[in-house]
């Protein structure tokens, strides 16, 4: 069967090419989508799929049921864009000034509706079903996958599957990583309240801006401190204000910062032990402060049985050379509230063809994919479908 | 001598307060006066003293020589005003928007400008010389003193003096202080530079933000080891700045801070020692910096001798008890330069009237002075130099 | 073959364990082994095997030429003892006061024997070679291993396998794990060189202690900022030691660490910041230092196919799911060496029973092992050994 | 009146040094004299005065009434020696190994056995009366005045005098200070308790000497930012110590240290102020500390009047320009707390002479004076003494 949808996938190639174009025109803000999920789901209706609109706000769900009895993978693709100004050659340039697909999630959903329009022709044949959800505001906290699930689109739903474009990748390779894949990245916002007055006077004062330079310096006893070595944490100050004039002594010091690890107990911990840290800073110097900890998405998980299956399934896709073990990333995703519910993995689909000078990094204006990167990733993903539902290469 | 000397101070007071009026509605900034010093010169001239324009820059110095042959005593008076909006309920207010005569610039002058007419009347029987020294911008770096002395204005003068309006005491009061009355008050300004970078990758960058939080911390140090704990010093950080995101290590980090001190060898160690304590935390971290040291004014040292003839020839004029002592203080004075040349006191002139609400310090917009200090500030002035001159009190 | 060979090895296990016991009632310390080496040589000797004794001190090595040509496979085992004194209830404790083989050394040496026994009886089957390397000095620096390998021991050998008793684990399994297993070990010296005097005269000192105090400080930002935060380090300091006398500032302070660390090339990062950060914090304070950074045994990597070829072989002899994938550990080992020039791997033995109070960790005055484990273990080696040179499970 | 006191103590300075020999030869240490008051007492009780033993403890305590009523004026001299070995040439070296007058205390005493007789001669002419104050162990914390006050010594008493001899100033001057000429002498013991644990384990530690290493560093926040920089005040961390091998993170570090200033109110600040700096330093590692907090003597006030009048007097005696203002001195004297409960001065008397090698300090095993000292002091007392009772010079 599998060798069949191979076929059928570089058959219709074209199309998931025109769909991504399509796409990659009319980009949409996170949370702002509005054209993109109607078109999906014109696309997924047109197929005779039940499709659901509006899951968790602007999400698309549709599921396909196979004809014989089985489990249920599913297969997830964000649909929003970034506020970029596109600054490429491409003649499917973004139509909306200041917006661009520049995260390559236009071929995300190109590829998952391919994957419908070939799996839908195949219905008959299929042990279990299949889930497409196509998920809004992946760049945007809170993201759109954690309102999805609660809506409901896991419901039934024993494995998840998704994968994202890389350009530091070449087209026609993959990345894997069994285990944490991507860590989480946590936002904290303090600010020190001591005393502001004359230079010429810190005994009437307290110092925030001199309490606030204690403060960065004590946070790095964090990590070479309190962190087991063997795991990974970054706690770092990404800024520092305080004062306008060189003969005052500041009342006020506001410190930002991000904190980034894997293991969820390491992330609980390190929100506490920052507030901590802060609070006893500040009391040795009689002052107070605010502390804000946002939390961003959790860091991602990859199941190590499910991305066994995929590498296997890999393989009957491209060379085993170009399966790559990848080490974790210091980047976050809300793919990881999906397999924090059920097993499932998330990998890289290289798309990046320096010949063409496509080289950029995402988030970058100039970003650009190699194209043949979608049929990839449909097979892989396709391959790796048929070996959980139907137990076969 | 004196006596009559006290007599026509107290006959001439109504002009010394028309004088201080008239220039309080007409205030102009320090290196932009222009009418004050013309209103200064055709007064002295019109008195028929020897007198120069345009010493220094704008200064006016007018010279009364004895009839009998002796020492030279100068008084300094200072006469700019500042960019502050006046906030009084006085008749006389300010006619200059957004400028004020808030520090008492113009009573000065009027002190000066009534000695010069009582000094000339006397002039036969004046053993020795008197110099009047106007001085512009005494409230902005680099102040007007500097350039006055190196203009000439201090040839030939054995002793200076010079009084500040205060309203810390109430009119009918003098304070003194024998060496350092005032400490220096220098600026640093401090760029550490670095290397800036994602937050997840901190050892692909030089986190410029942490260096500085470290060189403010180690900033501490001076004060605590480097500095002789009987004597005064102020190592103060005024701001420091870095970053716009949570996200980003930071390339650069901006430190501005103040230096205060007495003894000017004390000063110069703290030059030195805050640039290789930057130089040094940078390099810690394979970073560079810049380092600007901007001197302000010197500390003022008041001479021993020339403070207890003050203070003798004060008591003829009010009640020992009303003559204080004082702390040193933590401001900085231009007048430093003329004691830096030669013997000299400063000392403050207690204008405060609670009844009146005559509380505001000096620089602020409700400033006001009781004119009573007027005239005791002037015959304080005439007696010391009678004293210095004449040898008799 | 492999079957045969495990008949054997469960024959001779009496024999094994009579070795092993026999060697804990004779320990000997690191560098000054003597009976061992003889006990070693004469048993191999006995064998018919080509024997070379004083390899790199104190090694022994035999070498077992098979019947057919082939690669080559070494099998290490160490056999110092330590400096401690035996509180089991053994019958077959150590007769030597104070010392003890009680890191399981004994077992190691017995298993290697064993082995070289059954091999040798099957010489005329066996496809290629078998070394077997006895190694002195394990516990004390510089090691025995690298001056063996300098003498020769590892020429002509493809592939090297040992293993560790280990009582974290129950007898009947093993840990593995590919890549780095242990981590370096090096420690550092600092003296800080200031300049001491008078409490009250801090200004005529240079305060050692407080310059040390910051370099602790200072080097807590070395893992937080300068290591890739994917990867492991420790900087930790030991101990700290300063002055007599609360009213002395002290000319002196003493700090010692120790790094940890898996990568060769951050391990060469570490020596050179710790000395950047003691350099620039001591200049900082006028101060010099002295540095002395030294060299543990490296981190010993073990190779991913060979590991993948030992947790193969182990399944012959124990179920999948007495194999454990190990945490890295932060150890030291200097079986390293070995791997640094060719491929292997090392792994542990279980060798824990609680019901028996086998539960001591090594270097402990009560570590026992349960001797069982010396034929999991050689069960494995032989494994591992023959899928090397033959190919077949 | 004086010029006949001044020749008596002409006439009697042989027995004054008679006296001062005979207690250098058998010196006595603090809190341990015995023969020394047993001396004192006799010689004033042949001059008939009432004399009190075992004041507070072990001093002596001698009243003159005068031949008139009058006020009352005390002499304090101390008698206590020290633990040091003497290693001078003199002919009247300490008898006692061990112990030697090393501070001077001999003179202190003849000189007031000295003035007791010649007073005592004058008796009938004067008006008011003297207290001889005899005082053992100045040189020992509690010291012996604080009880001997608690005992009554200075009931009745208007005013006090005391004198020290200097090796830091020539015989024939005498140095002064109005206010505080000497601070106070506190000291503090910390033990930061963490949790102690393995080098490569961290997080499962609280490591004691990386807090005690912040601790120092917040340490130096408190003179830079703690304490009003016009003011004096030494922090001082005099040791610390934590560890003892590379490879432990301690779990327990124990630091020491001084804090010296002149102001009670900032003495209570400081003790404060520690603790707090203590107790959050460790908070923020979860980590808990102990604190003592010693008070040494608190620091020595001259009362400004009664400064200038002994000023006034030293004039008698020796020429102005050998009557030296001295900076204060971060030293620490038990005279301190009798000037906490009345009126009184301490001056210092020279007694170096370079020509006979008499330079080294006090505390110094080959201390020595020049005799004639003990005259300049005795006259300069009788001086002041009359000038305070008489109301003349």
């Amino acid at each position: 069967m599998l060798e069949t949808l191979f076929n059928r996938l570089e058959e219709i190639y074209p199309k998931m090419v025109e769909i991504r174009r399509e796409l990659h025109m009319n980009p949409e803000l996170s949370f702002q989508e509005v054209q993109t999920p109607k078109y999906i789901s014109k696309f997924l209706q047109e197929l005779g799929l039940d499709v659901k609109t509006g899951v968790g706000g602007r999400g698309v769900v549709a599921k396909l049921t196979g004809g014989h009895p089985g489990k249920t993978v599913a297969i997830r693709a964000d649909f929003d864009a970034l506020p970029i100004q596109e600054q490429t050659d491409l003649p499917f340039q973004s139509k909306i000034s200041g917006i661009m697909h520049a995260c390559g999630h236009d071929a995300h959903t190109a590829i998952a509706l391919g994957l419908a329009k070939v799996f839908t022709e195949k219905r008959d044949q299929l042990k279990g079903n299949i889930v497409f959800i196509h998920q809004h505001a992946e760049e945007v906290l809170p993201g759109g996958a954690k309102a999805m699930i609660e809506d409901g689109c896991l419901d039934g739903v024993d494995v998840i599957f998704a994968t994202h474009m890389e350009n530091d990748y070449p087209v026609g390779t993959i990345g894997y990583r069994s285990g944490y894949i991507m860590s989480c990245a946590d936002e904290f916002y303090i600010e020190v309240l001591g005393k502001g007055g004359h230079a010429q006077a810190p005994h009437h004062t307290k110092d925030a801006l001199v309490v606030g330079a204690q403060l960065v310096c004590n946070l790095q006893h964090i990590v070479s401190r309190r962190v087991n070595p063997l795991k990974s944490a970054v706690v770092s100050v990404g800024s520092f204000h305080s004062g306008t004039a060189t003969n005052i002594v500041n009342g006020e010091a506001k410190i930002t910062g991000e904190v980034r690890a894997f293991e969820e107990e390491i992330r609980t911990d390190l929100e506490k032990i920052i507030e901590e840290i802060t609070s006893t800073t500040c009391q040795a110097a009689r002052s107070t402060y605010t502390y804000t900890y946002l939390r961003g998405y959790p860091s991602t998980y990859n199941h190590p049985d499910i991305t066994k299956l995929l590498v296997d399934s890999a393989k009957e896709v491209i060379d085993e050379k170009n399966i790559k073990e990848l080490e974790p990333m210091m980047g976050a995703e809300d793919f990881a509230y999906y397999t924090q519910k059920i097993p499932g993995t998330y990998f890289f689909t290289g798309s990046a063809n320096p010949e063409d000078e496509i080289v950029y990094p995402y988030h970058h204006p100039k970003f650009k994919i190699d194209e043949r990167a979608i049929l990839v990733a449909s097979k892989v993903l396709a391959a790796a479908t048929i070996q959980y539902l139907h137990g076969e290469k």
